[in-house]
């Protein structure tokens, strides 16, 4: 339990949450294990769930190109990264709020075992608790707008490399 | 007043907000005017405010390659959209939650009448009003998510672009 306060304190969406209020979000998480090899989340399917990992490593997997997400392990598929405990990693926080797609596939790489929040027990206590809403959704603006800057920042990137070549062929 | 409240309500930022919490936000509130041609906030440059159009025109301009943001009207801009009250437009809510450069030039295209609002004040108000601070940065997280969708497609479709073009030189 103390590492487990330690451990959510860590990550940057329960970031300045107090301990009482890491409490109350460890009383509606529950531990799943999952053995190697297998997909926690897939990409462009619903999902409605946000993971912590607690022991483990897992590999993101994102398309870079449109096509059949399914189609594994093609030059269509990229391996972005892999993650372990020690990164503090959450995927899929934004299933905590709405009905969005998936952005990547998951997968694990060793045996692994994650903390699993569901979206309806999680609006359930911050409809409750509004400061702790409060301080999550402040928390969850931030990751979410640090990515779009990124986004647009690729895109210009992008857009730019297009307008070259195109400009040169 | 009553025409503000209603016009606050029609915003996705302030969806779902009481009149009493619209009318706190009101009061943090000041009155802007511009005539037309004026520049209200500048792509790439930092900013704390966000503006609410109450009467006008503006125009949204986001350069879409690398480049110089202050060179204008060339190709390396373009026109976006037009956008006026009737749109419930609200322009660099980002600024009001943290310190990012903004990511569009919005300029006048008549006189034009808004609401403004600092960060300092927003901040004030949420970190008193943990209810209200709630749903705002509820609704923020979930614009932010839906633009940053949107940024991901974006992405998508400018990789197999460029993989195609590439493919076939």
């Amino acid at each position: 339990m103390e590492h487990e306060i330690a451990l959510l304190r860590e990550t940057e969406l329960f970031s300045e949450l107090t301990a009482e209020q890491i409490a109350k979000i460890l009383s509606i998480a529950r531990k799943v294990n999952f053995s190697e090899g297998q997909i926690i989340m897939r990409e462009a399917e619903d999902g409605d769930t946000m993971y912590i990992i607690l022991e483990g490593t897992v590999e993101v997997v994102k398309s870079l190109v449109m096509g059949d997400p399914d189609e594994e392990a093609d030059e269509k598929s990229k391996v972005f990264t892999r993650l372990d405990a020690s990164d503090h990693a959450v995927f899929g926080e934004v299933g905590l709020f709405e009905a969005m797609k998936r952005t990547a596939t998951i997968k694990t790489v060793t045996q692994a075992r994650f903390l699993e929040i569901k979206r309806s027990s999680f609006l359930r206590l911050t409809d409750a608790d509004h400061e702790l809403g409060y301080r999550v959704f402040f928390n969850l603006a931030k990751i979410v707008s640090g990515r779009l800057r990124k986004a647009d920042e690729d895109t210009i990137k992008l857009t730019t490399a297009l307008s070259i070549i195109l400009r040169e062929s």
